[in-house]
């Protein structure tokens, strides 16, 4: 395979994942630090908006000039093993879209779920995960909204998302109202991920980025930013670009480290670590 | 693809990791107390054996009646990015073989190795990955020891191994010599394990049972005994056997809680989780 050639990646390329700055920051002032530090695009988790409520956060976005890339996340249909649950995690489904198509999002983040309390039964989970995909698709289609089927990482399939290779979310993919998200943290090490991404070609609604730390502390909450770990990101974001991708390079990186940091000081970090990195 | 019919597991085909009682512990002690259980087969580590040596630890395994299965393990050829490294991977790797042969084990396992510090190239480092199995190849078939190549969790492929899945464990291996090691925590997630274990049919030199706790809280050393986590480890086991495998089941429970247990009630409960979980 040729290596995809470099080019430099304009900030209006970058989305950023709210989830990053983590819970407990004011939406309002959220939206004045992005608007300072020139980002134009993010996307929200449900924390950010439900305490005003979603039409109330589009508002805010819409005034402040900010697009909204995708919704985080819908989970809950691999631990469904019971009609209660079922039907819990498609309401629970079916009340994002509604988010999301108020915020004006293009798609919502679907990593599915994990496994069921006590159970060791990953295929039936994985079944309750593709059937929540055919579950949700038409009413995603009816509000325009896509579903981003994401891959986790293998160390979350347990108790986060038991999606776990980008070869496996393609395969869940059903057509019109469903694709992909290529996470770099999620799937940096996958021996299939440069065959995966060329496969997705036309199917990849968001890239994600962030960084490996070595060591490693957290299976969730200890992701590093940009340049601080051993994923090389340019290169995935090009193969992404060779498979089509013109979209929105958005940096997710959920750890407890950043979220305790002073949002002004983050989010310059991030603009600069963007610029450097991706 | 129809289930493989359940049949009881004989003590005869325990074989204990002694990663699993961890470091610190005198040999004299870990053989005797093997002994007192009925185990038959171990896999020692390095340091079970170096401050006597490779032949006094054989003798001592040898007059005890106990086998030894497969020696952990070789690295250092993902990181070693210079021909000082290079050649010290190749020493040590070298030395390892010899006393697997001292030993009488079948069996070296092959981690590979992680990435070299401050590289994001994964790719150079799976590369040297392969050329250290072609480079070692020789000097293993010298001594009637196989190279098990393993494939480890995903979690630590920066730091530890790179090889990451079942099926690249299987297209590294090069004939006669080498093979493969099904280890069910580092695999379990796999969406493509059950291929890969009936591709993998007559090339299974090892298969090492532990269970994913949820939640985890080390990326390393917090696996759970057999029945503590979510691993059906019977299904794995009776999908191995179905590709031919008729080894030891090898108990490699890599936790610090286990290793600060007395040795007795540690080895004890091994066997009571070996017959009701394997």
């Amino acid at each position: 395979m040729t290596e995809p050639e470099e080019h430099a990646l304009p900030l209006s390329r970058l989305s950023l994942n709210l989830g990053t700055l983590g819970p407990g920051r004011p939406l309002p002032e959220i939206v004045a630090c992005c608007r300072r530090y020139g980002i134009a695009t993010v996307s929200p988790w449900r924390y950010n908006y439900e305490d005003m409520g979603a039409a109330a956060g589009a508002r805010m976005f819409r005034e402040s000039g900010l697009s909204v890339n995708t919704v985080c996340r819908v989970a809950g249909f691999g631990e469904a093993d019971s009609p209660p649950a079922w039907r819990a995690a498609i309401d629970e489904g079916r009340q994002i879209l509604d988010e999301a198509a108020t915020l004006g999002a293009a798609s919502v983040t679907f990593i599915g779920g994990g496994l069921p309390a006590h159970s060791n039964d990953l295929r039936a989970a994985r079944a309750r995960v593709q059937d929540g995909i055919a579950a949700l698709l038409g009413e995603a289609q009816a509000r325009h909204v896509d579903l981003a089927v994401e891959p986790l990482h293998p160390m979350v399939a347990a108790d986060r998302g038991c999606i776990s290779s980008l070869e496996q979310a393609i395969a869940l993919c059903i057509g019109p109202g469903t694709g992909v998200v290529v996470d770099c943290y999620n799937s940096w090490w996958d021996p299939q991920l440069e065959r995966a991404i060329s496969a997705a070609a036309g199917m990849i609604l968001a890239f994600q980025v962030s960084d490996w730390r070595v060591p490693t502390t957290d299976l969730a909450l200890d992701r590093g930013l940009m340049g601080d770990g051993i994923i090389d990101l340019r290169r995935l974001r090009l193969l992404a670009e060779a498979a089509g991708f013109t979209g929105c390079v958005e940096v997710e990186v959920l750890s407890r480290r950043l979220w305790s940091r002073d949002l002004d000081a983050l989010v310059a970090e991030i603009v600069a670590r963007f610029r450097e990195h991706c």
